[in-house]
């Protein structure tokens, strides 16, 4: 997808915005190329059997490099090989372009933004709840007030203490995995649907059939009932799960709950919620997801999320290096906040040029005008008055300047309100009387020596 | 190559405070894939004379896609696609990463970030003279000073009008590359080595042999009138220049001196140099190189360049639609003023943990201190307290918070001055009386709520 002016402005801003928060926190930056060997990359892909599926591959001098699909792991790869001289913990945060081989759809595209932090070398809660706490403060810095947003947290160890409870080996893989994934669609197919892929299977509206983890009934409830054990305060949800799966499984969300209330995180703000499960294979712990929320309470669905993935990096280095991180979706963010926002951003002060010989004086004005902090430029082209002024609009110039024949020998330059034209278009039409009342408004004769301060009254500076 | 920390945050705020000259002048951002289809790439290759070479190509569905090499062809695409919706001209910025199928070697990468201003759809000299002044006004804002840098300019028609007179027709076209290329070596081989490669050739130190131009030797002084006609004023270029290939082929060196005039660019700052011809094929026009300049005036070579393409967008769409762009190389501008730069910035405040049943009690003292706008951090993981200080030292932390059992019940924190002591090991080394003088500077203890106060007061806010 090509971008291009304010759009891609807004999206720009809102990493600039989030990377001071990262930078506040103490996380460092950090930039690893595009390209990773595959064999790095290959082993940790999301929810793919087989190696290398989903990513753009190809072979340079007999090794197999890959684009990264995502920042994780290139983060993992990184640190496997700085680990001597990295700060323990090494707090880091990235933000760049990850590409996906995959079918492309509406809104779906082989090529967007991630912007990511990770906290590496940490065993502690207190470090997911940092992540917490900082999604939330990256979230208010990007725009979204508070009550606007949830940060929906959960832990694996809850679904592995009733995995244990019912029975269900802690190496019996795909169970598990399947288990996983049918948690993850509670959102969208709620208690029946769920039920569903816990038991058989379920056929969807399609008629595409997914097939079921193979539970039976008594050990659907116990997943059933720690998937609906949320709602109210942390306090609450705590008590309801601690009955449930027992004190030691809850053990990271206690101190989460903690450090988040030592933090000023309120239960408005961060909630534990069992449903939140999230799709990757690799998390181990606390896993978090950032939720959009309208004015009735309803989500707006997910802009963020990550997780405590401890085995990860342990794949590159012998030991096992705990690492926990949160990434934000800043392209669906920003078409989020976009959709709230007002009108597009004022384009450039446009200086005309009436005639080529003079093209300097316009070129001047321009520059004056940038000196004093104005966003200006010329016009550049051969075109008449009427095509100039069209430019402009296009331009969504706030003022056009104009210094013709007559104007150069009155040492004046002629100032005309754009934005008033168009707002006059909007309501009055055509009425010709209307317009002639707003002359003066709309256009304005200033000495040539007072136009910087005459375009900065007209701008509001 | 893999980036972090402080050198990664000097490219950073390099790319945007070249970003904020663009757009003050008028230019908007965009942001193209990575990716292109290969036969629109393919064909632009600089100085490639097969297809494809040089860039990491794939087949994707029976079509061959690439990573884009430069930013230009991208943007002719772009506008080709888009040209009836864009305001005519269209100025644009944009900032990436390109990648180059090439053999890498000492600091060149097959990875790095090029920033491009270019202004498509005037013909006018107007156009090149504002990439002339506004790289300028990018080099100055990045921090360069003015007398640290020079953009050196000239036109391929001077070329064209002497090998025209010297009897090289226009269409030949290798000779034609073959002279470009030798006038491009002129910093580097000087006038005799520049000779030869006009004449039969050269073999060079490691005694590879490049074929030369074949010229005779009429021909060869002519072009080397040419190439040693700069030196001084752009007035004083011009008037040399105009005798020896006449003022039709100087027409646009004049005006985009009479413009640069009115924008206020001395001759310090832009210069007519003859022997920039630039190595890429495509420039019809004017081409423009970005110099940093020592003390003594020697040239540290070229931080950016760009010039006039005229013609690359007519290969996608039908009609010839000029442009000219400038592209500053990030990296290489980095290091060079890295280089010229004093110590690396500090880090965060680190909140150390005494107690691991308090560590809520540090995160809340780093969120005071980042609410009042100091970057803080908490220390995260189980380790003793020299472990912690060597941490914040590893951090290049200023300062290190600290409150253990006895500061708690007094109700104070201790603030260990990180600088000062490092200043003391490099100027007093062991020398215990020294370091007993500073002792109350090195260490101090404040009431607790006067946290936040005494840390600004240390960092000097």
């Amino acid at each position: 997808m090509d971008r291009r002016g304010p759009s891609l402005a807004v999206e720009r801003e809102l990493i600039a915005r989030i990377a001071t928060v990262y930078e506040t926190w103490g996380f460092e930056p950090l930039d690893t190329p595009a390209f990773e060997y595959a064999d790095a990359l290959g082993k940790f892909l999301p929810d793919q059997d087989r190696p290398n599926e989903g990513v753009f591959a190809f072979e340079d001098d007999e090794e197999w490099v890959a684009l990264r699909y995502d920042l994780t792991a290139p983060l993992a790869r990184f640190v496997a090989e700085n680990f001597d001289v990295l700060p323990k913990p090494y707090r880091r945060w990235a933000a760049g372009p990850v590409w996906r081989n995959e079918k492309p759809g509406p809104g779906r595209f082989r090529e967007f933004w991630q912007c990511d932090a990770d906290t590496v070398g940490s065993a502690s809660p207190a470090a997911d709840a940092e992540m917490i706490a900082m999604a939330c403060a990256a979230l208010e810095a990007a725009g979204v007030q508070r009550g606007g947003y949830a940060l929906k947290f959960s832990t694996r160890r809850l679904l592995d203490a009733v995995m244990e409870k019912i029975g269900v080996a802690a190496d019996a893989y795909s169970t598990r995995l399947v288990v996983l994934r049918a948690i993850d669609k509670y959102d969208r197919l709620g208690r029946a649907g769920v039920d569903a892929l816990l038991a058989q299977g379920r056929k969807d509206e399609s008629g595409d059939f997914t097939k079921g983890a193979g539970l039976d009934s008594a050990q659907r409830a116990a997943v059933l009932t720690l998937v609906t054990a949320g709602g109210g305060t942390r306090g609450e949800v705590l008590s309801r799960l601690g009955s449930i799966v027992g004190e030691a499984a809850i053990a990271d969300l206690i101190e989460i709950d903690r450090v988040l209330t030592a933090l000023g995180v309120a239960d408005a703000e961060a909630q534990i919620d069992p449903t939140i499960v999230r799709g990757l294979e690799y998390y181990t712990g606390a896993v978090f997801e950032a939720q959009l929320i309208g004015g009735e309470g309803q989500s707006f669905g997910s802009v963020g999320g990550g997780g405590r993935y401890d085995d990860l990096i342990a794949r590159f280095r012998g030991e096992r290096i705990p690492a926990t991180g949160f990434s934000i979706g800043v392209s669906r963010l920003a078409a989020a906040l976009q959709a709230q926002q007002a009108a597009e951003a004022d384009g450039p002060v446009v200086v005309l040029v009436m005639d080529q010989a003079r093209v300097g004086d316009a070129f001047a004005m321009a520059d004056e005008l940038r000196r004093a902090g104005v966003r200006a430029e010329t016009y550049l082209g051969s075109a008449g008055m009427k095509a100039q002024l069209k430019y402009a609009d296009k331009r969504k110039a706030p003022i056009a300047v104009i210094q013709g024949g007559d104007e150069l020998a009155k040492g004046v330059v002629t100032l005309k309100d754009l934005k008033l034209g168009e707002r006059l278009s909007a309501t009055v039409g055509d009425d010709r009387e209307a317009w002639n009342a707003a002359r003066e408004e709309l256009q304005r004769e200033v000495p040539r020596a007072g136009l910087v301060a005459a375009v900065r009254e007209m701008l509001g500076q």
